[in-house]
């Protein structure tokens, strides 16, 4: 009997049912988005609590069985794919609110609450928490991934948002990290490095979040540019002057083709802007109108508002519902996701010359840019059982992460580095990447905690 | 011969007269502002180059010798005394401004330049750095310490606006953290590990920062109210309603009397806000009505506004001077500086306990706040010479942080721990300082980075 064996049977008399060795539902909770195939867990436990957490965890540290957290599994870098087997904790029953403090505008969750469940919790308080990445994932992972979105370049990302967290670490040890304070200079930041640690260095059970008012005032619009260029610099000038923008989003071509076709939009085909500003009624108006100004200056067309809030909802529907968009136009073709992000100043620079790579080697790939940020999007269509494709797209990759790094950037602005982009890390990190690893031996020396990920070994 | 004779002796080829074994450097860079007497390096090495401060670590690496980096000495708890003695590593030397990126509104830094340094040389260009911790400290030690001050509630703190670093590690490694993209999911958040480490884990020597555009329209201004809670009901209420506050500062009775004295100011002598916003002339104007509708709701008294250059800038180094301000008024005390932060919902019940106790104690200690984060100082007045006083002293600030832990909150909002709040950090953190002395221990070893301070042996 190997150790995976010994641990289930450990696990399955406080768990009971809530322990699965089903096949269908290891495989489901070991995909993987990325270029590898998935790898399905020994078991799945459903828990319900940080204890019971804590007591797998236990039971896997002594016999150095691997620990995989999953939430919603929407995360796109192989992240929960269960390599060397072991023990998937599915934490999406911890679904409960434990607090709302709207006077000091935080809460706390437990990890498997997703963002559109907090959301619609929050609503009648007239509260929201920002962070978007698209899917309705679960804020442990969000937490986990450091995942972003439309919104960051207002209001930041995970590493901004989150507060404090609960975590069980690779020696069952429960932590607790942050203070309900605004602020701290007590001690190291061991909020800030787990977030974004995918899992490696323990399992987050509870997150405690900053949240916003509702803004009184929210004014959408969309504009086509002549150029991604024009684009770039009118993002640039708005975030030089200080517009307090929510949203801007870069759009290309072809994409504003496969939403005018999915979501029927009706959008002139050219790059462009999709832009949403928070505040009263006279600072969102002052902002459009300046943001108008700025556009016009770079040869914008018409700036088509969303006043309505049934328009608003169908503009960012259909931004969020891009990727779909896209993979209609290819139905016989797998769509691979992923991200760079650069300094603003050489995003133009950066989409451009992907573009023109994916244009030489005749590929798919229409971009999207949560552009204030510097951070965009290709999905990469491919044929896997067309050899030649597969190596085109592979090469058109690399390059556009070598063209980031090569710009002063990162090889993934929020999807993160999962079992994908491992290759990646020493090229961007250098002698950084030492520091990871002496970190992660040191908090998780058998490597149990979701192995063959991020940093860790 | 012990072994910090023997670095001596290795350092001085390459340093030449940059090393000072002069009583009077030692001293004056081994000082201590809290109850500890301060304790000197056995040398002082004035470095001009990350290279210069890679050579000095691995010799003292080699020979186990303390490294302490000290930047412009203006720490609060002890930062930098050496109670074991070592190297001091002084970086006010390494002034350069490396490079200012302005459509991506970053600049590279090397350590040693101060916050006014950098400030006076971005002001052409229409650009600023919002963190200002009172004295104009270096960028290095301000990140060492995660600093912030009045401009944090919009502004965040080093924690926010640090992008990355250049950081010597004990093993003599140079590591670059972070990259110019304004975000990254890639690997672990060493950056932000760095940010607060107190020098323990590390000596920076470079820093990467997040610039601002000075806004077109700044408004100031000053208004007393009836009580602190008066003061912190009309904060909360701000910043839900999503006012973007630029400063909002409390100052209470004892210290408005001390800023009338010394900074000729006639204020009404009541708890009082201290306000400014920032952005075009109509959403700044936008802003203060907002606020002056929401204070007169609390009983607020006029506003009274400095919308000239002259009297803002008088209005804020009147708060700047206020530790001065209130020294002035007890010539034969020394004074104690420290804070706490709490989430904002407990300010008012933290501040005013404090106030109790003062009181009840018979001892002088005048508060200030950035009550947008819910932090504040309290300057403990005491005559060392007086057994009974400094027993009551050390009661109070005992009793403050232990409310301020009770709260929510944390042992310093941004003071920091250095050697002056170690004895609160278990309280604090719990399980989590396990995590930070394992990741000390991971990264150095022998402890020779900063000992006796912050999370490190």
């Amino acid at each position: 009997m190997n150790n995976a064996n010994q641990a289930i049977l450990e696990i399955r008399p406080f768990l009971g049912e809530r322990l699965s060795t089903a096949m269908a539902v290891r495989t489901q909770h070991g995909k993987d988005q990325t270029w590898n195939t998935g790898a399905a867990p020994d078991a799945v436990a459903f828990v319900h609590s940080t204890a019971e957490v804590q007591q797998i965890v236990k039971i896997c540290a002594r016999l150095k069985v691997p620990v995989i957290a999953y939430g919603t599994g929407t995360s796109l870098e192989g992240h929960f794919a269960a390599p060397k087997g072991g023990i998937c904790i599915d934490l999406s029953g911890m679904n409960q609110i434990l607090e709302v403090n709207s006077e000091d505008l935080d809460c706390r969750v437990q990890a498997g609450v997703t963002r559109k469940q907090l959301n619609t919790h929050l609503r009648d308080q007239g509260l929201f928490f920002p962070i978007d990445p698209g899917a309705d994932a679960s804020l442990g992972g969000m937490t986990a991934t450091r995942a972003s979105g439309t919104n960051a370049v207002r209001y930041g990302t995970m590493r901004e948002n989150v507060m404090g967290l609960t975590v069980v670490m690779a020696n069952g040890q429960i932590v607790r990290t942050g203070t309900r304070a605004r602020k701290s200079s007590a001690g190291y930041d061991l909020t800030r490095l787990m977030v974004g640690s995918e899992g490696t260095l323990g399992v987050i059970t509870e997150v405690q979040l900053k949240l916003y008012g509702i803004p009184e005032s929210i004014a959408a619009g969309v504009c086509a540019f002549p150029s991604v260029e024009a684009c770039c610099l009118t993002t640039i000038q708005v975030i030089q002057l200080g517009i307090p923008v929510a949203r801007i989003e870069l759009v290309d071509e072809e994409h504003i083709k496969a939403l005018n076709a999915y979501s029927k939009l009706g959008l002139s085909v050219s790059p462009t802007l999709f832009v949403e500003f928070h505040g009263t009624p006279a600072s969102t108006q002052e902002q459009s109108e300046t943001f108008a100004a700025i556009a016009a200056e770079h040869g914008a067309g018409n700036f088509q508002w969303a006043s309505r809030e049934e328009d608003r909802m169908k503009l960012w529907q259909a931004r969020h519902d891009s990727f779909w968009a896209t993979k209609s136009l290819m139905p016989g073709k797998e769509a691979i996701a992923t991200d760079v992000c650069v300094p603003i100043s050489r995003l133009a620079e950066c989409v451009t010359q992907t573009q023109a790579d994916l244009a030489a080697n005749t590929l798919y790939g229409p971009i999207i840019g949560h552009v204030g940020d510097g951070n965009f999007h290709v999905v990469l269509f491919c044929n896997r059982a067309d050899p030649d494709e597969v190596q085109r797209v592979k090469a058109v990759y690399g390059r556009m992460i070598e063209r980031a790094l090569a710009m002063g950037g990162t090889c993934t602005g929020e999807h993160g580095i999962g079992q994908g982009k491992r290759g990646y890390l020493a090229l961007e990190h250098g002698t950084g990447l030492n520091v990871m690893r002496a970190i992660k031996a040191a908090l998780d020396p058998d490597n149990i905690m979701n192995p063959g990920k991020n940093a860790g070994a």
